[in-house]
């Protein structure tokens, strides 16, 4: 057997592990889940799953880098066909959530830890800084790619902003019991254009004042451990 | 014995009941607290308790009810000493969370279940509707009472605005860790005035095709149940 095919082994345990817990955290919920109970009923010895998961956050975590991951994916032709503002952060978020739905269930099952600052399962938490770099990358890449011009003290700001208002249309489209989730669709339809509105009359002199106290605000209430 | 008196021995026993419970709720936890274990420690019947209180929930409404009569309490001498829209915003959020200190443990540990919109102790269930409207009402005082001019098709949604972002800021508060909450402070006196300021650029007539949208997101996604 080559390093090659040992490593790729590997990969494939700790993907099992992790698709089975998922599926475990879905349908006996987060808390019941064991660690001893996932490594059974992925036919590996406990031992061997701790190797690969210190700890169900930790697989946690895994999950939501694989989520980040489908998102990119789901993401990438929205960025690549069109520079308009509005439709680059609509498509974006619609490609988001349609990645998300093989989740939605574990991933509101989950919430409500998450809705806990404290917890490292919060999407605010220390332990997931990378993930959300990586989420908030996309947003970068939505502002970067477009044609419209904004203020450049805003520029920093901004992928932030919207990786927060991110989170907001994730946490409503959870909640969504409507048809396919179509409130969600139209919320997003509604406050992307509004957003991007929003940014452009920022961009106006007339608005230095008010973009000055909000960019103070945003400095100092960041709520993602940037640096 | 009186009728008078009567109501008033009432009175009494359901304050006993209620004060009983929320100490419960802080020391042991919601979920832990029986209704068995409040009517024991209140010295009353089991049967009585669930006279006054149908439900632990019937509880933490009759909580919310309490903490909403401080603060309007509260909030009165800022109304009546201020025409300001900025000082009158800020001031009612300053009285409110100072209202609101005694229970903040507890309200801290409730937290979890009103995060979580289909639970009755959501702040946007129907059965906090007259709650809710309470609260509302202060936000309704505080623009109507104001000197600033603002547009009139902005008005009736600005008071559910407002107390949505009044919710914000009592989460944060709720997880705020800094000294005497410090944090909360500085946060309410840069919100309250970049909100103002906002409320105000939205009146100009720049600003109408944004406001519609506006306007229509606020209508569509109320989440307050209104008629």
């Amino acid at each position: 057997m080559t390093a090659t095919t040992m490593r790729s082994k590997g990969e494939r345990t700790k993907d099992l592990i992790l698709t089975t817990a998922i599926s475990m955290f879905q349908k006996m919920g987060y808390e019941s889940t064991t660690m001893r109970a996932i490594a059974l009923a992925s036919g590996v010895a406990l031992g061997n799953a701790y190797y690969y998961f210190q700890s169900k956050e930790h697989l946690v975590l895994a999950l939501y880098e694989r989520t980040l991951n489908d998102q990119w994916a789901a993401c990438k032709p929205v960025l690549l066909s069109s520079r308009s503002m509005k439709k680059r952060l609509a498509g974006v978020l619609h490609a988001q959530l349609g990645a998300l739905t093989p989740y939605r269930e574990v991933l509101h099952s989950l919430f409500r830890f998450g809705a806990d600052p404290t917890s490292p399962l919060s999407p605010f938490a220390p332990e997931s800084a990378a993930i959300r770099e990586g989420a908030k990358g996309l947003f970068q890449n939505v502002v970067a790619g477009s044609q419209e011009k904004i203020s450049t003290d805003i520029g920093d700001a901004l992928p932030y902003c919207l990786w927060l208002y991110h989170m907001g249309i994730v946490f409503f489209w959870l909640h969504d019991s409507s048809t396919g989730q179509n409130k969600t669709t139209k919320l997003i339809d509604l406050t992307s254009d509004l957003i991007v509105s929003f940014i452009l009359l920022n961009s106006l002199p007339l608005f230095k004042p008010f973009r000055r106290t909000l960019l103070k605000l945003i400095e100092e209430f960041r709520l993602d451990n940037a640096a």
